[in-house]
């Protein structure tokens, strides 16, 4: 079964560049389960823009955010009533796109925001999975393997839920698209791949002799 | 001679992990020289937050960014008097911390955020000048090896500066940093570091034989 795309709106449509635009549900979450890192952006008590990167997690159809519990994200939250509007934006570049014309210049990329109100989970058990979701997809199972979070712990972070409702993917995987009048001009034209690698762990100084990383 | 440090003031005074704040005029710039890929945020007119990935360049103390002339940046900043406020957030992730504990999980990454009003620049020759400066950060001197914009498309594109003046960088660079109870805990603990690679460019289908990529 094909499960059904975000519903298109008003907040999640593309004003540039909609031939990139996707809003299939399997490709946002298999760009939103390809990295922990995403950007947050809120905006401040005077009505300025803030974004900041942080790690995330994606549950089912909820984005797993958090902060320190001291952080100007969850002051705003709770003196916002427990929540706190966000715009979420997670990008993995794939490579510099050179075409013969500046203009044509791009990105490789595969992009997803989710717009909507980051909501404080209060449960303390909610936030500790939350918390868990997150190493997890840092580091596959680092949640059962590293000591989980304490009381003191708990209240001093603050975990957020971000429902997947108003979201879109953006896509661009192709060379450079140039203008017709342009093909014969003498500048190469192509891509340049970025790739992100995952180099061989280097143990603390202090590592206890004969503790190796599982999944490593 | 050492330049001075960026004024720290409540605008850029981190509310977490100052530690890890810096305001070193040289570290901002080596951070901001090493990708153009950042985010930009700014405010829609239902006071609702956006970001959004993109590139940009360092000029001495601006940040120059870009967006088409139809985007939904440039009319708001249009519609606000040729400038909109943004933050403008460029982050390197350079690894992995994996700690003992579930609180202590971190990353090393180097990251810039700079806030103010990002102004259109009106002069098509400073645009020109802005877009170059976009190109060749994003590959070595490539506006010297591609037609430059024509009329139509600078009209098609905005140019925006964005002064150096309310900066802050945050650097997290060493491994993980347990509580001292957890350190005999039977868990590892160390970093596993992550890079981003530049491959081997791929010439479009159509690129006419012979021609090389200038510094490839």
């Amino acid at each position: 079964m094909t499960s059904p795309a975000y519903p298109v709106g008003p907040h999640n449509l593309p004003t540039r560049g909609r031939n990139r635009a996707t809003w299939d549900r399997d490709t946002v979450h298999a760009i939103l389960d390809a990295t922990p890192v995403c950007h947050v952006a809120y905006v401040d008590d005077e009505g300025s823009p803030i974004t900041i990167p942080t790690t995330f997690a994606r549950v089912d159809e909820l984005l797993v955010l958090h902060s320190s519990s001291g952080a100007h994200l969850a002051r705003l939250a709770r003196a916002r009533g427990g929540a706190v509007q966000v715009c979420v934006t997670i990008t993995i570049v794939d490579g510099w796109v050179l075409a013969r014309s500046g203009m044509h210049h791009s990105m490789n990329y595969r992009s997803v925001v989710v717009r909507g109100n980051a909501l404080v989970v209060d449960s303390p058990s909610e936030a500790c999975d939350g918390l868990a979701a997150i190493l997890d997809n840092v580091w596959t199972d680092r949640s059962q393997h590293c000591r989980p979070p304490n009381d003191k712990e708990l209240a001093a972070t603050t975990v957020y839920h971000l429902p997947l409702e108003v979201v879109a993917a953006k896509v661009r995987a192709e060379g450079a698209v140039d203008d017709p009048d342009d093909a014969n001009l003498p500048y190469w034209a192509g891509i340049v791949p970025i790739t992100s690698t995952v180099g061989t762990p280097i143990p603390n100084d202090d590592l206890r002799p004969g503790i190796t990383l599982p999944g490593a």
